[in-house]
Formats: C-alpha cells, structure tokens, sequence
C-alpha cells in the first residue's frame, strides 16, 4: 500500500468499520452488502475490457452481456427481495447502466401497481422471465414535465374491442425511454385515452413493439435509438413512434380506470395513489446522490492524500495537496455533504416504508408532505451533488479530466438525475406550493406538524407581532441544534417573504397563475431553505443516535462544517432578519478553518468507511491502495490510439503536407 | 424559420447586427470574419460526419484531415497575420480540436521568442512548412503547478557536446502534450539542465522524437496517447518517457541562457520575459471562456424561445418555457456575464497589446500588474463559465442531456480551463499575492496605480482611522458607475481582512509559508472580489463608449443585471461592512425581477448578436432557424446504433435467456 496512505489509517481517530456499520444500518447489513458485492467483484462473467475504451456500440453490447449475466446471477442465487436486488446492481448503478434495468425498475412495477389480477397473471411471469423484456414510455420529444400536454392517443374501436394507437405529430414521438431503441420488446405506453368520441386523460397500454423471437419491430411501430449522450452510453434510450397500431382492449392496465367492451368508461375511485411510485423513485435519488457523491469524494480525497505538489515550507519536500487549506476548503465541506446526503437518504428510505404502509391501511394522511418533501429533497441533494462531482473533479487537477479518474463518468451519469424523475425547478416549485399552502393553513388558525411546524411560530402569526429583525435566539456556532433553529429560522422568514411577496402579487395581476409565476424565484429560494433546513435537522438528529464515542466526535464535526458553511455561503440569508450578526459570520468563518485542520487527520478514514469496493474497477486514482502512476501509465499504454505505432491517419493526411517551405 | 423566432426577432428593441459591430471592434471586422468564416462553412473538405457518432479513433481521424485540409487552406488564402489565423480557427476551436495545433499555437511562438536566430534559422521553415510537427512538453505525470518538482534531466556530455535526456522516475515521464501521443515528430521539451556537475533549473529543449518519413518512434523514445478523457477527444494528448537520449548541444533553445561547448554554464540577463507567453495564453483564454459562454447561451436561449412546455395560465396553450421567470433567472444574468466576459476579453487583448509593445521598449514596469490580473480573471472567467455552460445545458431540460444539444461537448471542451495553464486555484493565489504586495506598499506610504488604487482610499490607510462598517457611501441600484463603486468597496475590504488574517497568522506561526496556507481561503475570496470588481467596472466603462441609443439602452441593462446579480449572490459581503443596507438588498432582488422582464423581449436579439453562424454545425436546439424536432429525429436515426434493425447483441446474449418462467 501506498505509504501517504497507509500513514493516514494509522493516524485516523477512529475506527472506519465501525462507520461503515452505521451508513449501512448494522454490521449484518454491511456483511450481506459485502456478500454480495463480492459474488459480483470476484466473477469472471463481470469482467470485461475497461468501457472508456470502447466505442458507443461497443459499451452497448457489453451493457446487454453483463445485464444477461445479472438475470441469469439472480436466479442462481435466488436474489428476489427487492432491497437485495438493489445491493445486488448497486455496484453497477454508479458505474454501469444496464439496458434491462426498465423492466424491473418501472415495467413490472407498473404492471403490479396499475394492472388487475387477471393482467398480473397473463404478464408477469412473462416478464420475470424475460421473454417481455418491458420499458415505461411516457415522454415525448415535445413534452415532459407537463403530462397533461402528452400527444400521444389511444382511440378505443368497440367493433374489434381494440385501441388504435397514434403519434400523431413529430412532437408526439416518445422520447427518451431507457431500453426502448433496441433492448425492449414491448412498453408501457402513456396515451390520451378517446372512447365514445370524449378524451379521458391519460392512461397506461401494455404496447408490443418487436416480435418475440425474430426482435424485429412490428408492422406500425417505428423505433430506434435517439443517439448518443453526454453519458449512459450504455443505454439505448430510444423513440417510438406508432401509426394506427392496434392493441387489443386487454392491453389498457385496469385495476383503477376501465374501458368496457362497447367503449365505456369507469372512472378510478381516487388519483392520489398514481403518486406512490413517483415518491418512491424519488426517495430512491436521494439516497443515489448520497452515493455518487461519496464516491467522488472517496476518489479525490484519497488521490488528494497521495498527490505530492508545490511548497508549503521552502527547501521540504513537495507536500500531500490535501495539506493545503484550499484543497480542504474544497473537499471538506463536501465529504461532511456526503455524510449528510446519506443520513438525508437512510430516513427517506424508512420513511417511505413507513408512510407507504399507512397507505396500505387507507391512511394517506402524511401523503402530501411526503410528495413534496421527496420533490424538494430530489432537488436540493442532486444539484448540490451535481456541482459537487465536479469539485471534486477539478480538485484533481489534471488527471482528474482523464478518464483514469473515474470522475467524468460518475458526473455524466449522474447529473440527468437534475432534469429526469421531474425537473429540479418544477420539483422545488412544487414543494413551494405545499409549503404556501401550509402557510395559508396556519394564518387560518390551523396548526402544522411535521417538518413544517416552524411555520406555526412565525412572528406574523402571533397576536402580538414582532419585527422580523429581531428573532429572540442568539446561535450558538458549536451546536447543531442551535444552528439547526438558525437554518429553522432563514427557512422560515423565506418562506414568509414569497407568501408575502405571492400574496402581493395577487393582488395587482390579471390571474393567480401569474402571480405565482411572478414569485417564483421567491418560491424556489424559500424551498432550498427548507430543504437545507431538512438536511441539517437529520444530520443533527443523527448524531443522538450514535453511541460509540469516537464516531460521535467525528460525525459532529463534519455536522458542524456542514451547517457553517452553509451559513458562510448564504452569509445574507442569515444576516438579513437579524439570525446572526456580522461578528458571527466572522467567528464562523474562523471556525470553518479550524474544523478543517479538526477533520484533516481523519478525511481517509471518512471516505475509507464509505467502503466502495468497486472504485478500483472505475478509478485509478481512487484506488483503496493509492497506487497511482504506475497504474495510470499501464491504463495509458491500453488506450486504442496506441494500437499502431504509427496511425493511419499520418499517412494520410499528414505526410503529404510535408515540406520544408 | 420557426415562427416563435420570427416574433421574437420581429420585437426586438435594436439591431442585432450594430451589437454584433461592437463585438467585433468594427463593422470591417464583421465583414472579414464572415469571409473567413463562410470559406470554411462552404467547403465541402470540411463537411463531416457528426462526430458524436464516431468512436475516439475515427474522431482522430477526422481531426488530422480537418487539420490537414486548414494548414493547405491557409496556404492556399495566405492567411498568415495571428489576429486571422484565430478566427480562421475560432470556428474549429468551440466545436473542435486539432491536433497539429500546437504547432503553431506553442512549438513556433516559443522557438521565435527563446531560440537564437541561427536557430530559427535551422528551424522556423521546417516547422512552417510541417516538415516538423511539434508541441510543448512541460508538465509530468507526478508535476504540474510546481515547475521546480519536474524530474526530467537534460544532462551535458561535453565529450560529444551533447545533452542526455532521462525520464528517471514514472513521475517524470512527460504526461498531456497536446499532438505529442500520435501527431507530432518534434517536442519542446522542459527538462532540469545539469553541467558540469550542477543543475541550473528548467530549460527548454527541441527533441526529435519521430523518425521524419516514416513517423517511427525513434530509439530511447516512449510515446504514446495518454488515453481518454472527458472531452477533448480529437486530441492525442501524450507521454514520453526518454532513456539516455542524446541530442545536439544547438537543440537547447539558447537565445537567454546557453551552455558553451565546454559545458560552461551562462545564465541569462533576466527572468521576466519567459512571463509573456504565460501572460498571453491566459489573456486568451479569457476570451475563449466568454465565446462558450455566449455559445451555450445562445443555444439555451433560441431553445427557450421555441420549446413551450406547461401552463401559465389555464386553458390558454403551452407558453414558450422563456416566458417562466424561473428560467430567465437561470439564463439571462449567464447572458449579462456573457456580455461582460466578452468586454473583459476584448480589453485584456488590447492590453496585452499594449503592455507587450511596451516590453518591446525595454519598458516592464507594468508587467506584474499585467500578470495577476490575467492570473485571476483566467480562474474567475473560466470558474464563472464552466458552471453556467451546465446551468445551460440544464435549462434545456433533457434534450441539453443529449449530444443534439451542442452543449455538452462545449462543456468538456471548455471544462480543462480551469485547470491547465495555470490551475484556477493557484492563479487566485498568485493575484492574492500581488494584492497583499500592494496593499504592503499602500501601508508603506506608496501610492498605487492601475486597477488596485482602491488600495488608496482604504478607511486604515488615512489618517484618522474609520469603521468599516461607516463607508461614505449610499449605493445607487440604478447606476452601473455607483454599483462598480460598492464593488470597488467590497474588493477593498475583503482585500484588507485578507491582509490583517495573514499578518494575524505571520505573529503565530513558525514560518511565512505555513501563515500563507493558514490564510489561503482569505485570500481567494479577496483575489475573487477584485477579479468581480474589475468585470463590473470594464462593463460600466464600456457603456461609456457606445454611441447608439437603443445598443446603449439595452447593454444597460444588462450591465446592471450582472451587477445586482452578483449582489444578491453575495448579499453577505454587501451588508458586512455596511456597503449596503438590508432594505437596499430586498430592493435589489426586486430590481432583478424587473430587468429579467425587461430584457426578456430583447433576450433572442441579444444571443443573435453574437453571430455564431457555426452553431447550426454543432447544435441542433440551436439552429438560428430555430427547426428542432424534425431535425432533432432526423439526427436521432443516424445513431450508430440504429445501423442494424436488431442488434446483434440481443441474438447472442438476450435471446438464450427468455423464457415464460
């Protein structure tokens, strides 16, 4: 092992197993975790040639062959619970895109939430069995966000009890679908339904696209691959286009709508429950930001530790780059996010269990919250993940804009999480209207619980009204929970200034819709606040749960780091409405440095309990042994440029040019 | 043309082409950048296939004939003058890279500036006539900031009169040389100069490595592509390792220092000048950061214009997605920064003109002003530019995700500015350093001139010493010159907390350099505040000189966009130290929202102003006809993967699996 290293673990003041035991849960989670990821890391069948070197149709085939062997991996060891499913592709996920992925992840899904036990039947099996090999089409080139805007139709004919379907306009083609170009052979399609004359909305279709068997595509059905990326490579995200393609009556999934055999429609009993698998993917990112922005921090912190560059005293030898009080102020911070992200991730997991089980008893009460909470949440972590990625990136210099790194695939592959699963303004937006709404309920004497009781406390709401300037607390910039009631507190005069500014509005224009409209920077702003103010209560509630003494020391620093730069960045925020004062923001900015030079001797340790396993397989700086350059110059000599000694192209084109002038 | 474009153009407040004038420097400009331009766009030799459809080795390719067919061109034009070469080239250098452009970008320039005239004799002609192919070997595996760290030795062998090249360690081995892994015959090489016993620190030397004719590596040379990066995939970044390699004693470039044949060491009058080329690539990139930025706007706002999505107001159709003021606060202050980074660029050519006909004269003294400020605002404009290419790219929702967007590649294309020729840090660090000299020789009694003579005014310089916190100011929102005045205010007082902390630290701490370190986050904030200060002034400078009313009218505001953004970004810096008031920074967010609607109907106008013919080449979202779903399917269908009907890898891997379970 490398020595910087191998010094760094000696020095650390705690034991990283034991963190890892508490990211993972327990020590039984983190040994079945392991388990797994081993049956993956140890198999010949998941080798293969580094991807960067491919080209697109390459990655492709390689994706389909490793997506093959997991199907047929899973059925051997009888993986079949769904939490183990995602340990089990885990070790893909932030690496590797699979093109099979749609059909466990949205097709079969769609199909139990949405179909009746008689379609269940008739598909499942099929689809386990991968001779449907299923995606979910419901974006089309023209339209995204707004669903009611989707084109595409399905117009039922009682003479033959089928649905025709039609993309009737360029705009109407679907768009995007993960496994839709080549791998699928059939789709869950979004479409405008029209019986009797009358659009009903949208609904779900079990559309067939290719032959079973022959994979051609059927007669109507146009369908391709959309080209390539700024990442997933691997996927064949593709188009569908259909002209008069007809499906029979049984392909409509009926368990909540029904179209009767002479064309009549039976409306659901209730909408809500169509949400379930929006929070449910949504609660899932987040938990996907914790880790891909874990991994970069693993990457750029241990390169960081082995990196030697520059002076800090003249005449010593080069020091380690993460001695420099800029290269922690870069990636401090950012591992203390990390940590948050992943406690932010663990309690949006339970909590949609939890939630998800009321639901089961009709108790859709925590419902709302929930929705908007997972919306703003999604947001808030992958774009503060987003940029992360990138700083830890850069923190590498150079070779961190090489493929060696690891780092560019991780961001490409990340950083469609900001605009799929709901655009990240549209997310914040809607977390905006719950928390307006909310507002609205407590001036109307209503009291809110959950996340949003601060706003029963507001100053405007009590009887005798006080400046906003003068906020009865003084923070205390070594508590987190006092810092958590400073955050409380931004969040809740933010919140306060877009109803005010919504209500404003109202008032002077022509409709509601444009007055949000007019407010919606405020909006946003008041959601980041609340999301940021969610983010710093868990890691502060995290920190009672933890007993062993040495991770507490650990993890209340990086809480600490956490809520100050927070504050150092959003300095305004809390000056405004008197939160904290000038000489605050001074001594938090001192503090920050200090906590830098605390966290310095145990930043290997913190990305060593991440315990990814599989950075070697991506990352040739990341590597748990930091061997780097020799590493790097075997990776180099691969590259297919250095098949030939001497490239065509030279030939060519060059050597005729050749001339002394 | 899409209607949504012809209104919007048909709207506008001004002429597009009289800004595009401005931009240029002259409507003649204009003229002979179009000539130049419309010789590429129009010639079939330079019309290829989408490179995002090629694999890395068929992208090379490409590149070498493209390189190739541009060196004949220029011949066959005889286009020689630099300022037409750069725009021969500026249509490549957005889209595209070459491979033989180091060559003349780094190989020429450094022989004509450090090499005798016996030596430019020797080998100017081969080099122009690409008889030589060369680049610029300088930074190592192991090394980059820190030029003392290289490890590669040029050892002098009186005997022969020859110097002995070794690559000692894997660190030394040379590592990112542009055209060095495939292209290139010849290299400069930076390498640590022994004779007679003693090393004399980095010199540079001409290196054949490249048999001419035949393109072998030669004997005791390793060369090769260093492998796949982010982006940059035209380009044969590369390594070589040296063992014993012998070259002529008139290879080393000795127009400074020299080695006479005996060995005798003569060190050269002056170190200064080997600043200039360093000064002038930054200068440069300056400019190349503002031509992405206005690329990727461009693209995100024509794409804004034509995509409508959503409602505002119910029941009325889906508005163009520019319409939502969430948007064009992501796009318009990327739009204003656009703007000013094209000033700033503009002003840093001039400048470096100017300083550098002074230096002709023997005349330096402005020489270290000239370097921290292309030091730091090469970090600020590249930092700036490389986030708000991907806020661009996100405002496009998913179709910026795809390559039809452009955008992506002009990210990853852009993205290495930020950490070659200087990383971004280390820059901020060296203006800091220029600042905390200054502000030593305000102290001292000095008066300074330039762009640092706030330095002057500062409250602790005068005789009667003041608060901070009572700057005789009041803040004018409405005036870019009273706006550039509070920047003036933050810069000097950011600037002077920099300087008191790093005294503070110089009392405790063993050593000046450890006292540095411990004050590096002070120091970038205050080299960013007067990077972000000298942007605002150019910009309000630059409204001083422009005579049209409606140009002048619209320019304003968006001068005043930037600086109210930047502001409110910043609140914290603007209420520390009393700059501006807490109802002055609600004032400012409000004044925001009006100039967004202000600038909306101009917003199409002002991304045409920027000309960018060649954006139709590499963007389908950004087309100036603004047709993008049907191009958009069109391109889609060429995807490589759409080459067969069913793709092999479902017969071989797919197929085997499927079975009704």
């Amino acid at each position: 092992m490398n020595q910087d290293l191998r010094r760094e673990r000696e020095g650390a003041s705690f034991n990283p197993e034991l963190l890892t035991h508490v990211l993972d849960g327990s020590p039984e989670n983190t040994r079945r975790r392991r388990e797994i990821e081993n049956l993956i890391l140890n198999d010949p069948d998941f080798q293969h040639e580094d991807l960067n070197f491919l080209s697109r149709s390459q990655r492709y085939e390689v994706a389909v062959k490793k997506s093959a062997s997991m199907v047929k991996k899973m059925r051997e060891f009888g993986i079949a619970d769904p939490e183990e499913i995602v340990w089990f592709k885990k070790i893909h996920l932030v690496n590797f895109v699979e093109p099979v992925n749609l059909n466990f992840s949205m097709f079969i899904p769609t199909l139990l939430n949405q179909g009746t036990t008689a379609q269940q039947e008739k598909w499942l099996l099929s689809c386990k069995g991968l001779e449907i090999i299923g995606t979910y089409a419901q974006t089309e080139m023209g339209h995204g966000t707004h669903l009611r805007g989707l084109e595409t139709t399905a117009t039922y004919d009682p003479e033959t009890q089928e649905f025709i379907l039609n993309s009737p306009t360029v705009t109407s083609i679907k768009w995007w679908p993960g496994g839709l170009g080549k791998t699928s052979n059939h789709a869950i399609v979004l479409a405008q339904l029209i019986t009797k004359g009358k659009c009903y909305g949208l609904h779900a279709f079990i559309v067939p696209i290719r032959e079973i068997g022959t994979h051609k595509p059927l007669p109507g059905i146009t369908v391709g691959d959309i080209g390539p990326k700024f990442g997933y490579d691997e996927m064949d995200n593709g188009y569908l286009k259909m002209d008069n393609y007809r499906i029979p009556r049984e392909n409509m999934l009926m368990k909540y709508a029904q179209v009767k055999p002479d064309g009549t429609y039976v409306k659901p009993v209730s909408n809500k429950l169509t949400y379930g698998t929006m929070v449910f993917v949504r609660s899932f990112l987040v938990g996907e930001a914790a880790r891909s922005l874990s991994k970069a921090c693993t990457i750029a912190i241990r390169y960081s530790a082995v990196r030697h560059q520059s002076e800090l005293k003249p005449g010593e030898p080069e020091p380690q780059i993460l001695d420099f009080q800029t290269q922690q102020y870069k990636l401090f911070p950012l591992l203390a996010t990390a940590y948050a992200f992943q406690f932010v991730g663990a309690y949006m997991k339970e909590t949609y269990h939890r939630i998800n089980e009321d639901i089961g008893q009709g108790d859709l009460s925590e419902l709302p919250e929930l929705h908007a909470l997972t919306a703003g949440l999604k947001a808030f972590t992958s774009w503060t993940t987003n940029a992360a990625i990138e700083a830890c990136r850069m923190a590498c210099g150079g070779h961190g804009y090489s493929h060696c790194s690891g780092l560019p695939n991780i961001y490409v592959n990340f950083t469609p999480t900001c605009t799929f699963e709901g655009e990240n303004t549209v997310m914040m937006l809607q977390t905006a209207r719950f928390l307006m709404k909310s507002y609205d309920q407590v001036h109307s004497g209503k009291l809110m619980c959950g996340m949003v009781s601060y706003l029963n406390d507001l100053p405007s709401q009590r009887i005798q009204p006080q400046q906003v300037a003068v906020w009865p607390t003084v923070v205390d910039i070594d508590s987190p929970d006092s810092l958590t009631e400073a955050y409380k507190l931004r969040a809740a005069r933010l919140v306060e200034i877009a109803a005010k500014n919504l209500q404003n509005e109202v008032i002077h224009r022509e409709s509601k819709e444009v007055a949000w409209n007019l407010t919606s920077i405020d909006l946003v702003r008041a959601s980041e606040a609340h999301c940021h103010y969610v983010v710093v209560k868990l890691f502060s509630e995290k920190l009672l749960k933890i007993q062993d003494k040495s991770i507490h020391t650990v993890l209340k620093n990086l809480c600490l780091l956490y809520c100050l730069y927070g504050v150092s960045q959003k300095a305004g925020d809390f000056l405004q409405g008197g939160i904290m004062t000038e000489s605050q923001i001074t001594q938090v900015n001192q503090r920050i440095k200090e906590l830098l030079t605390v966290i310095r001797p145990d930043a290997v340790a913190l990305v060593d309990a991440f315990d990814f396993q599989d950075v070697t397989l991506g990352s040739v700086l990341g590597r748990y042994d930091g061997n780097v350059y020799e590493n790097l110059f075997e990776w180099a000599k691969k590259s297919p440029l250095n098949k030939a000694e001497v490239h065509e192209s030279y030939h060519k084109y060059l050597k005729p040019l050749q001339s002394k002038l």
